[in-house]
């Protein structure tokens, strides 16, 4: 259960089978940095080409094909005070005809971060808005592990490996479960979100670096189809595709699964129970997967 | 600003231009009853034929077409102790491949409520979930005014008018608005659920009949696109239509004109806006047309 | 087997149970004419307002709920020389980036017709390609019978009654086939379009006032759950509804019954058949409802 | 302009940046073969595991980003006797209740190919169908260049790149056009069907072993965004994407770009065209991705 710190020193905007950056195993912590989508690091200087770059992959010893990895997140939490939107809600989550008549200028937002306070507050531009305050939520918008049948996959998008599902719900305390693919499961991570809405409308969050530390376990011999996670309130199941419909179907299917498989419930019991008390959070609507995350409280599991 | 008890002898499976069952006026209160989707009522005896039967239509003196009509629930609590679920999610929530798979012998479920305690237990059928008891949260499922085009569309679907939009957010303390088609707005409302979790992916609630008191307000001259509702804490717009990304884009172009027109931001404002704080929640996936639901918290809309 | 010649005074813009306009029977045939889109007739006069105003409602006696009603199209032909059509791809057949930044000055087309020849001729707007010259193909873009559940639904849309399918099929020598869910079916036809493209991307045909001839026969005791049609080289079903996956599921579906019910083939044979053997038009992808439709030519029935 | 005889000895299931197997120029023709979709050859062996197995990658010297590679299929025609089909339309194209109550034991059909008389014949399973016989239209199912991005991407799904597209369209004849993301371009090819219906909807078409004679052209710097085609009669775009309306925006995006800039009409022009003349083949509605097709008649272009 060694902690290791971490520097990177290359990022990846795909998720594949690169070479690994650090070799760890089950139980292991590792304390390390990411940087912005755009490659900015801590001092606001890019560090990287942009488009969601990663740090990683992680080589976890162990971790086989057939297993599943638990991520947990001990920390998430941004290391510098300037963040940065964009103020155009995307095309796709606006009805096409009123879509066609927006005004089209893109003008980039600023947000000025206080992290002890906890705050993210608008400094540019100025609008009706005055110097908005928004409470910090740090999650990170795009991790995951390298994808099956020797693929490489952009960090755009998502799939059953993770990937960029841009959802605000993985945050710090969060447990997420990837299908481990290839031989050490290679893990990544990025694109750290101060704040986001659901549904990542404008196709930003507060991007910004982060410091992240996370602690890893291989679940050997687990087998899971989609990723999963849980907090202390929540398991919670993900599927990414489009339309928002089939990342629902994906979610909805997985869930019932875990439930099947891991808590004893037969099927008729699994309806009823998801019947009366599935919820579900919008990941996002604006990358070419959408992400629909489909959650049970804990306190309805069998005990 | 008067009050009237109505006790419905009539009710419709479809919403449209039919005769009104009452004539109020701007600032009446209507303390009524709605029976379940089987058209069964307080004591549990069918007394129509199911498929969300309404009452109503109220006729709303001075409701002239462009305007909006505001409905606020002062009370939805169901006035019997047995509700009832399917127990079979329903094909289209999820994966088709798996949906292809599933046990498809329907089996009902039956609810026994305590209506002082607030709770409702599972009865029926015996399964791992045992006497699983959920606290109550009592929702219209299916409410809302005459379509325009002299239009009669079942309450089996939804559209700009309300209907069958199957919305758990949908409970006593919030106000629903919605356009007014036709003279008088014919206001219907039946589907009483419970307990309802995200989706209505089984198709049901817990359906049972409601005592259900309404307070109507007219908002001449208002025009609006689609239902929007508030509560304490958030104002709401629905998008009603398939798949859900086009709910999506209703309720989300509705919601960016709602803050446009009534709160005084312009495009880029509520672009920047909508983007870190914009919430969604999803209606049903079940019913012809889906529901998906826009959020925000009025703690950010300006002063 | 009677021909009745009739001139439409009243026309509807919904589909519902109205006072029928004209009594037939089982074989009769009708002469009659339709006004376009907008209204207006053979002399191009607005008689009535627009929305796809239908002609009929024709009663079929004999024709009761689960029967099927089956239209011949003897002819369908425009009455007058100019047709017109809208000059902008809809946003929801774009991109919605390339959308959100086309030119959206609408610009009205004019074609002249010439109805010996057979050619629609584009003499409005000036534009590159000049007097573009097209063969006529003229169809009907709305027609069906009342809906189920005393629904009336607008001539906008479509669903399992048809309605607004604008499908560049339902041509001369068509006979189309619709579920009977009301006494004497009730039969509705308009918007005649003497050209369409797949999709009516611009959302209008060459929009025109037509000379119909049709005849009906009632299939006793014959129940189909979507239209259907064939032409003397095809099996057609149609399958309406949002997005076009669901469309298209409906008609396969669709043809699959219909195959296993009236070619006595059974599952694996009708799988196998259309597996190698389906074609799919697009009907459109403009309207509240899409079309799809679903074909088998005929020389692969089993004799 | 040389003519390579090409044996291939090594297979991909991705298309992506992998060791060339050949370099050519150009100009130049390859006659090639190509393995079915499960990896076996002209003697019915396997060679290879399956998955689409793709003949390639040809290195095209000269192809560099940001130009457009054309591949021109000379010959495409099985070169064995035997071919195989699944039997079971896919639950994604039938109504999810419908599917959920489909037989689903799934049979191997196995047809004769007659590659004198052009046909091909159902001899496995027995049914109703007989010794049933369709004309060959020898088509290629999955092919295209490297991805980029430095992503590699499956031969399951489709993109921008091609890949499996499954588009019966694609036959001898037939010039296909796509965007060069890296260096050479890297052409892949396989998965040959002696016949396919629309859709794909039973997940295969006659699968079989090809050979194969293409001729390359590179247009130096012509940018293409999405893969395009000719024919003798149609020019055609493709879009690959869930669901069936976002290809479709794909595809018709692409042809109003391809109409404007290399046929010299204006939007208006474009848009008053394609209304009326465009017309869409599905692709598949199997595949991770759909595919969709739209075409115009070469007829119709501006001299």
């Amino acid at each position: 259960m060694a902690i290791y710190e971490f520097q990177p020193e290359v990022y990846y905007t795909a998720l594949g089978t690169y070479e690994p950056v650090l070799e760890i195993a089950d139980g292991d912590t590792v304390i390390t940095t990411t940087v912005d989508n755009a490659g900015q690091d801590a001092s606001d200087q890019r560090v990287t080409p942009g488009g969601n770059p990663q740090t990683g992959p992680f080589y976890i010893a162990d971790a086989e094909p057939g297993d599943t990895l638990a991520v947990h997140f001990d920390k998430l939490w941004p290391n510098r005070s300037i963040g940065r939107t964009s103020s155009l809600i995307a095309a796709n989550a606006l009805d096409p005809y009123y879509a066609a008549q927006m005004p089209h200028e893109h003008v980039g937002a600023k947000w000025e971060l206080d992290l002890e306070k906890g705050t993210a507050t608008l400094i540019e531009p100025k609008t009706k808005l005055g110097r908005f305050a928004l409470p910090l939520a740090p999650m990170l918008g795009c991790f995951g592990v390298a994808p099956p049948r020797g693929q490489i996959i952009s960090t755009s998008t998502s799939s059953t490996h993770g990937g960029n599902m841009d959802y605000r719900g993985f945050v710090s305390g969060v447990t997420a479960y990837f299908p481990v693919f290839v031989p050490g499961a290679l893990l990544f991570m990025g694109d750290g979100h101060a704040v986001q809405g659901d549904g990542e409308i404008v196709g930003t969050g507060i991007e910004i670096s982060f410091d992240v530390q996370f602690t890893v376990q291989v679940l050997k011999g687990k087998k899971i189809n989609w990723p999963r996670a849980e907090n202390d309130i929540y398991i919670m199941t993900v599927g990414n595709a489009r339309p928002l419909d089939q990342a629902l179907q994906h979610a909805t299917t997985e869930m019932v699964r875990w439930l099947q498989e891991d808590f004893g419930l037969d099927a008729l019991a699994t309806h009823i129970l998801l019947g009366q008390c599935v919820e579900y959070d919008v990941g996002n609507v604006f990358d070419p997967a959408y992400t629909m995350v489909c959650k049970l409280k804990k306190q309805f599991l069998p005990a």
